[in-house]
């Protein structure tokens, strides 16, 4: 294997070779997908780096790569410091980067299947300033020197039946026919991975826990759809289960199709979509209508088979999570265990449910002060034990065929101190705040974010990442468009209106670096509630995951009577839900863990 | 006094002789000022309406007139549907019903003076794709029919002494000079009055209930200013308190003045100053600066001898409040009140402190169903008797010397309904989340407002107004850039984040048509909070108003613990610091109204 320095080395003489003075490598892939494929996996490749998010530079002299806040310190880890310059975004961006670094005359390159049109035009301004051209090329210099680059999977898409999806794929199309007569719209291709899989009803294997298949979809004003994917892929019974009137094309075929649409009015997602995209279209003589892929929101709203089948998912992975607690507790006394441990017993559980497809994320299983960094992933390197003082938090999920699930504790090892007990508190009180949060249609996320905050606020604490993100049904786990953080939260999510049938996270937390890590994590539902007496309907949340609360963390003087009444409801519908799946010695584990706090 | 058909007539025939099709009629002044002078009132007496925010359009054969939720009543009984449509904004804006209403090829006018730019651009696509045209007039149309148009006032400037304002105006010149070296800019134009008279240190008499003077300045890079306004109104005592560095001129020359600033760098408000003031700078060769004007931040934060001042104000004004209640509790059962003569009786109690300048704004004094318009005003044909089983709701607020206040209590006139006291409970305990509320620094007032309407929110009900605006020190009671409000609130105020020394309203609501109008308004004032234990210093509020908040319309049961302490605590604040300023029959009285709460 080469050495990460000799990469940089190979990738700057192919640059020279395709005459260019610079290239952009970001972490996407072709449907600017959150996770991806082996086959994307360029900046893991070229740098070293194995965080989620990320990008990098190569210029002539300089090397500079980009990431965020989680991983300022993992970068300068897993990256050599004495290649690469490390730059912090959003404080600095690629494009402000690239117009004070790159030499006036300089061409440099990006893959335009890889970046946003908004993108593009940032940085070819950028450049301009400079004197400096932004080139899309036609192939990516990075795979020409990666000589043992994965093959996209060639795994087979599976059909989701009508019965879970609640809709059939006919019926979604239909739907979508009506989205686009009302624009006066011929056609809209769909790029987003998950958005492809929901409207067709099939499901995938291509992309580490999220059920996708590697494919591109357009779909007729006539409700007829192009999927175009690789024909290995496609096996009878889901050439059946699409019928006639999907029509099935090789994914190579995908550039080309969208150079045929002269004259047409054709719907494309400048978020989701990336600039090649646009730029067949538009070489093609379409016309463009910049709009917001129609299936984001539809598939946001869960359907009532979709809420059933979730509902049935949190029931048997909150089973699965319990069985863990109690392992956990029963074990860590006696010392040995360690994170990932912890991550495989987990694994065990949940598999033996008999019907886990994959976890919907990377465990995380963290205890003491790795528990402080939110996003932490245990490694064979950094694996720690578990040992007594120390908090233990595990956030993880299931994702199987009727449902998506995303749940997160933390149990004491040993006896907590006063300080953990109260934050602990104080996450839980926030958590409730917002899972009891009733408010008018048109409220969003950033509205509400602050319920869960205020229990910290008070006592001068805060923790630094949003309060909730959608979830997909049997797709993926940080589903859009909605999100509940604080307003600034990127991407728009926080000032989208909360919808009767979302499913979001309620995941609070409180971070002590170097110390310990807290976060109370369940799913809610946003439902209608009408309230005797009221001016108007309200929507309000139901908690769709059932799992105990760790009682011994919470401080009871610090709840209000209404908390503590959420509290011991909670726990006793965890009881009654819990223990059918359960044998008598878990039960009466399950019923102490349950029990009214005092 | 020629009719209103008349004086449309008139326009129309002035328009052809300017060679128009069309005019705009907006109600605002050079300043884009909220509250203007009467000789600014084109809308009103073209028109006949009397609302604060509206606009007209008038074409050969058509009239519109544009108002906002709040006027929908009021402009169909103030102004003759048979000239005018009446139009919604912001569901119509003017441009999008010119692009529908001009005729192709129309020259439709408007006065450069009072739009912005971006008003300006807009209302221009939108003609040009009808084919129209959109055409700055030198002279404004109205102006010349109108034959009694007042004349701007001449009222003299007044100092406001350096110990009141906390700082002097060569001080704060410097801090703008400092501003404007750091952008390479070489001056500033300030349009809007209260940065003038802000900056100056000055006060003035042109604008009802806010203390303002018709100028315009320009702050140049080395701290001097240019002055533009009516020599008339400058007194010696002015003159010598702005001294050398403050240059002194005639208003009509400020147009002038803009074009000469060729290769110099000058910054405008795009919000804040009007198309003509872009034009000008731009004809002249200046390179202009879009960015908001520096003192509207500077001003927002006030600092201690402003705090101060607010102080001294509140308790001198809670006490002549108070008189007023406790007047019209002993009153009202004789019958015989109205809301008129009750604006008269505070007006009394309010100038008996001696040193009342002016009201903040139109004292709104309502009982029964007109409390449930936010914004209404009483006038002889709708003034209303207090009677028994009404709430009578009074918002006012004095502009002193030392500071302006702003505070709405509401009163049961004999018995209240059940559903009254439980929604006044509601409205109370949104007062107290949000007088209560801690917040990390970059906190904005969209992240708060929530708490205002939570208890509202729970019970299905909700308020259509924002929940808090900036308030001036002896400035205008409406004062940018803060605003506590949904997050869709027009003008962006929600999305500032809110900074020590700023004072703003907390005055949630709840409105039940033809019933009855609830709201509970203080000011409060943003602080530092350092929190023993805390990991970061946040920010709280003070309250700053003293005044009863009427106990027999309080549900003690449906108040929490921390609530209850609240209230108390503030009641026996009140009774501490409202005693000193009262005689013994009134003490007596205010004992009873600040008793703690059973």
């Amino acid at each position: 294997m080469s050495s990460y320095q000799d990469r940089l080395t190979a990738l700057r003489e192919q640059l020279k070779r395709d005459r260019l003075d610079g290239f952009v490598v970001p972490l996407t892939d072709e449907h600017m997908s959150e996770y991806v494929g082996a086959y994307a996996q360029r900046l893991a490749w070229l740098t070293g780096f194995q965080g989620s998010a990320g990008s990098a530079v190569v210029l002539p002299e300089q090397a500079a790569i980009f990431t965020d806040g989680r991983y300022t310190l993992q970068v300068r880890e897993q990256v050599d410091g004495r290649n690469w310059e490390f730059v912090s975004v959003p404080a600095t961006s690629i494009a402000s980067w690239l117009g004070a670094h790159a030499a006036a005359g300089a061409r440099v390159g990006y893959d335009p299947w890889l970046h946003t049109r908004s993108w593009v035009e940032e940085a070819r301004k950028a450049l301009a300033e400079r004197g400096a051209e932004l080139v899309a090329v036609d192939t990516n210099p990075v795979d020409a020197v990666w000589p043992d680059r994965p093959q996209p999977s060639d795994a087979k898409l599976a059909v989701q039946d009508d019965a879970r999806a609640g809709q059939s794929s006919a019926e979604k199309r239909a739907v979508i026919a009506d989205w686009l007569a009302e624009r006066k719209a011929d056609a809209v291709v769909l790029s987003a991975l998950d958005s492809i899989a929901w409207t067709l009803n099939v499901r995938g294997q291509d992309v580490a826990h999220t059920p996708v298949a590697l494919a591109y979809a357009i779909i007729d004003a006539d409700g007829t759809a192009d999927l175009f994917v690789a024909p290995e892929k496609i096996g009878d019974d889901v050439l059946q289960h699409l019928g006639n009137a999907v029509r099935v094309r090789d994914r190579a075929a995908f550039p080309a199709a969208l150079g045929g649409y002269a004259g047409k009015r054709v719907a494309a997602d400048p978020e989701r979509a990336v600039a090649a995209i646009f730029g067949r279209l538009e070489a093609g003589g379409a016309t463009i209508l910049s709009l917001r892929d129609p299936v984001v929101l539809a598939k946001a709203m869960k359907n009532p088979a979709e809420i059933a089948g979730h509902r049935a998912a949190s029931v048997r992975d909150g089973a699965a999570l319990a069985r863990f607690l109690k392992w956990v507790e029963a074990e860590a006394p006696k010392g040995g265990l360690t994170e990932l441990s912890c991550v495989a017993k987990l694994q065990e559980f949940r598999e033996a449910t008999g019907v886990l497809r994959d976890t919907s994320f990377d465990t995380i299983s963290a205890t003491g002060g790795h528990g402080a960094s939110p996003h932490y992933h245990s490694t064979p390197e950094s694996n720690a034990p578990l040992e007594p003082g120390q908090l233990y938090l595990v956030d993880s999920g299931g994702q199987y065929a009727d449902g998506t699930t995303d749940v997160t504790r933390v149990l004491p090892i040993g006896t907590p101190t006063e300080e953990m007990r109260d934050r602990f508190t104080r996450v839980l009180k926030g958590h409730i705040g917002l899972a009891t949060a009733v408010f008018p249609p048109g409220t969003n996320g950033g509205q509400l974010d602050s319920f869960a905050r205020r229990p910290l606020w008070e006592a001068g604490l805060d923790f630094a990442h949003g309060t909730g993100h959608g979830v997909g049904a049997y797709l993926a786990v940080h589903e859009g468009p909605q999100r509940i953080a604080k307003p600034n939260y990127p991407g728009g999510g926080p000032s989208e209106p909360l919808r009767p049938g979302m499913i979001i996270s309620n995941e609070p937390g409180y971070y002590k670096a170097g110390e310990y890590g807290i976060r109370i994590e369940n799913l809610i539902l946003v439902e209608e509630r009408i309230i005797p007496g009221g001016d108007e309907p309200m929507l309000g949340f139901e908690t769709l995951t059932f799992c105990p609360i760790e009682r011994s963390l919470i401080v009871a003087d610090l709840l209000t009577a209404a908390e503590r009444d959420w509290l011991d409801a909670y726990h006793a519908k965890v009881l009654e839900i819990l223990s059918p799946e359960m044998d008598l010695e878990e039960v009466a584990w399950l019923k102490e863990k349950c029990a009214p706090i005092l």
